[in-house]
């Protein structure tokens, strides 16, 4: 959690908590804060009282999403690069299995729908994004140390390659409700591209 | 357009084309049957003449963006296919260019937004989806027996993977708000995958 009210924190979490529920879901937009609330089982006015708007919950919720993904897991050196970034990968699909593959990654849904319409959002994407690529561009540069992968290759510019391909594949899994855009994510990732 | 009716086409060619600009720059949720109906310049009961809800105007309304993006350009053999594959990317990135690199792909953003929730919008993408990896995929036969690329590459799943990969470009773009995450796609896919 990004910020806890200390007189309050157990209802402030249990916003957010049934919030990330509700926006990852049904969307952004297709939530309000009434909703919320009731999720939530506190009054409307209690909402408010915590947050001044639904985007700053937004805010919260994103943060909330990205530690359930546990991105410290990149720098795990116990495991070699390659293995712990397939490792990664794989967490993180193991929360879309186990909801069908549905909902799809919070931080693509949230910038598809709004990126454009919300700076505030627009803003902690960009930098959620950034901070994923720096984790991944740090273990391809291990790799590349290790002799794991070619050296030519760029590992910032791969780094934000593989994470825009993954959210890409992240969208069609939506779609398709099956986990073949995800193998097929592993198949080109790791058996061509991380050679 | 998937229908017209025959007395008032223009009409409700005019409510698609408004419903278009507006899902694209607010998303789907963000904007409502009248101020789309507004937007068309028409009485809100006017655009239930046409369309019986807002869920089938965005099956029309995809219809149109995905003609927009002038899919043929894939089967003009007047090119050599990875060329024409080039030319197909950077054609569709030119509406994204014109816009500051915002909106970001429609059918990604209706993924993103609807796919768990509609079931069919759902239906649509996977067909829309479906059918622009079979003519990635026939390019890429083309480009196979041609010597462009390798052919041990399967390719469906690598028509698949580049969608999917396009579309997570886009979801970034829209959040950088710049084209470098169409430069990076153009970087690895045809300097690294294509070859």
């Amino acid at each position: 959690m990004r910020q806890k009210n200390s007189d309050k924190p157990s209802v402030r979490d249990r916003i957010v908590v049934a919030a990330l529920d509700q926006f990852h879901t049904e969307g952004y937009n297709g939530r309000g804060v009434q909703e919320i609330a009731d999720a939530a089982g506190v009054p409307k006015g209690t909402f408010y009282n915590h947050f001044k708007s639904k985007e700053l919950l937004a805010l919260d919720v994103l943060q909330l999403y990205i530690e359930g993904n546990s991105p410290e897991m990149l720098l795990d050196t116990s495991q070699p690069p390659l293995e712990r970034l397939r490792a990664h990968f794989g967490f993180i699909s193991r929360r879309y299995a186990e909801c069908g593959f549905s909902r799809g990654c919070l931080l693509g849904n949230f910038s598809a729908e709004m990126a454009d319409v919300s700076p505030a959002l627009r803003e902690a994407l960009d930098k959620a994004f950034g901070d994923w690529t720096q984790g991944v561009a740090s273990l391809l540069r291990e790799a590349q140390a290790a002799g794991q992968i070619d050296s030519r290759h760029d590992p910032e510019l791969l780094a934000r390659f593989l994470i825009n391909s993954w959210e890409g594949a992240l969208l069609r899994m939506k779609v398709v409700k099956a986990r073949q855009p995800l193998d097929d994510f592993y198949d080109v990732c790791f058996g061509v591209l991380l050679k």
